[in-house]
């Protein structure tokens, strides 16, 4: 183990900064030092912004997303489409589609994918309460944007049982190649689902 | 500009978050999201760690090194060679020959090294005070531990000009095979360097 090279104030935060994704011990130690010669344009700003964070961001009881309000702020934009759930599987994936700007709907984040591997469970995930809010008046659609992995569409297939008594629309992701991308790098199922399903030009 | 897909609270986080380094954009949302997850875990710990850092942590007069006291606890430290002064370019450098253990004596942090090309100049450095400090009663070596960059050599010259007057032992790293190091990968300087440095096995 390495000793410790500066007061316990300074291991502290190089230790918890440690943990963040994306920075392992050797970057922590360096981020620590950058954020002390920044105190006041970024550690200060920083250290509120999270005490913020950590006193105020819920989860949304009804879709799962994470916000400061609950119902959050999508779940209560009044001009989304009420008819469309769109079931994600964690809130990055959320915040990706929102990015992309390509649904305006309220959206169902199920908190992972089942796992017989990992032991994830439907009990694990938040599929009762997408049923609940399935069976509600006035919806008609719900889109699956979950994974293109085994885990995923194993998901996508439970999800699809349990609401089935509704009679809804059940839609999936497009499978093909994305946008961008060179047909000699892409994987046989994707060009085989990419052929299966083309358009007219 | 990617459109705000979280309320602000969130999104001052990431932007935040996004100016440490070793973090973009992207990873930032990632470690915000991984954040709140963990509030009780790492959140707040993370914020409170942050906003003691902010508050505490001063740049010693003496020798330029970070700590929640000046003089700095190495500064302070009885046990520590007196007749020895390390200087390095910055705190990293001070942390990493702490952990190596392999010198148990004083140091002093320039802050930088002179560069022509980015306008560093002796007075941009803490030069002057390490000429007061050479001259302290008791002081014999000074270890010019610089990185070996032509920057960090002409620095080198810099301060053994500055500190000629006093007469004092000058001493610099061993250029040489990294330990665990394979020749084949070693540049010719460091391999000629080696050579003429090779001692009785």
């Amino acid at each position: 183990m390495p000793q410790a090279v500066a007061g316990p104030e300074i291991e502290r935060l190089i230790q918890l900064l440690g943990r963040m994704p994306g920075l392992g011990p050797r970057s922590a130690r360096r981020a620590a030092l950058q954020l002390i010669k920044k105190r006041e344009t970024l550690l200060a700003p920083l250290a509120d912004a999270m005490r913020v964070a950590a006193e105020r961001i819920v989860v949304c009881r009804s879709c799962g997303n994470v916000d400061t309000s609950d119902p959050c702020t999508i779940c209560r934009d009044e001009t989304r489409d009420p008819t469309t759930l769109v079931v994600v599987e964690d809130v990055s994936d959320l915040w990706a589609l929102e990015r992309s700007g390509a649904v305006k709907a309220r959206y169902h984040v199920l908190g992972g994918v089942l796992s017989a591997l990992d032991g994830v469970r439907p009990e694990h995930l938040t599929i009762a309460r997408l049923v609940e809010r399935a069976g509600e008046p006035g919806v008609k659609e719900i889109i699956l944007a979950l994974n293109a992995t085994v885990d995923g569409q194993t998901t996508a297939h439970y999800v699809t049982e349990s609401i089935k008594p509704f009679g809804l629309t059940v839609t999936r992701l497009a499978h093909g190649v994305p946008v961008g991308g060179e047909l000699d790098y892409l994987d046989e199922g994707t060009l085989t689902a990419a052929i299966r399903s083309r358009t007219a030009f």
